[in-house]
């Protein structure tokens, strides 16, 4: 078991923008609080969005465009250093207006509306390559 | 950016009433521990749902019912004050019999199990008409 | 309602292990860091995944397997103790590679990449029958 004791040193809740970028967004925030390492949780609407799926035969990952307004209904991720940029992993389950969902690792989203709930951790967390499943994982 | 460092004033753990509203219930725990501001996430079983899904266009809520029992798979959202009073926006990922699910912003559901984790913040949160999305934001 | 204030002894990040059982791995975890009551939430995926959905009428929960790979857009759970044994009760929403979402109690599922966020309580929770479900529940 891969695991580590983290220490929360601060805590957040912000408002993304309209229009922005949403994982754009959480990366900035991580940004101004200097988070190096942190997870989050949030809710909201996006305009759009283009979610990734990875394929674990080719180890790839293909994108999945959605070109509609969609609640965002869950959203959950982590922030850690990767090539030593801040990158927010963000996984999030989206509905559209029947309330049929559909769901993966979300590179892009237009932010509609967006309210995310932030914990900071002292420790920072960095993602390398793993061997074998050819993703950047951290510890 | 429009974020807000916050501090955790107490952290709760509640099991909502079978046949109870889902929303009311955590509605009532924000009450009882006397939070003007929290964050909870949820999981659980609902007999039944109402998602809303707020179309863009319009600036408009529209409802979805579901008149079935459904498993809350996913459950985020925040207490902040609302006209005065304490409002929890909750969204929910729900599935049925099949495994299929549905999404969205969780107005009503009747509760057949629910556990929640609520942290209380010492800053309140109060929510203002947004005229960009005609929504009450908070920040 | 039913509600404890709980405190949080420790807060971990944890990988979990390409090929093991996802909600073993969290339950390992728990054991690992001697966590009687716990708060999770992670993301992923999975090579294959067994969930299960609790018919409210039978009172008896029925499995729903689903045999491809699939993103772990949202899980979220607790730890309690039921039996005397360290249980993870676990809800995900997992995703396709054509962003379908499928969802509900998360019984077993062979770990892709994990990541998990967990705050162990200082209280415990100890899971009892409950008649009006007939579910095991906590408080």
């Amino acid at each position: 078991m891969n695991y580590r004791a983290v220490e929360t040193t601060g805590e957040y809740v912000a408002r993304l923008e309209t229009g922005a970028d949403w994982r754009a967004e959480i990366e900035s925030l991580a940004e101004e609080v200097d988070a190096d390492a942190a997870w989050f949780s949030a809710l909201g609407a996006v305009q759009d969005a283009e979610c990734w799926f990875y394929d674990q035969e080719d180890c790839e990952y293909y994108p999945i465009e959605f070109d509609e307004p969609l609640e965002v209904a869950s959203c959950v991720g982590n922030v850690a250093l990767l090539d030593g940029d801040r990158f927010a992993h963000t996984h999030a389950v989206l509905s559209d207006a029947d309330g049929n969902a559909v769901a993966g690792h979300l590179n892009a989203a237009t932010v509609w509306a967006g309210e995310v709930h932030m914990r900071v951790f002292e420790e920072s967390l960095e993602r390398e390559y793993d061997e074998t499943t050819e993703l950047d994982l951290w510890l």
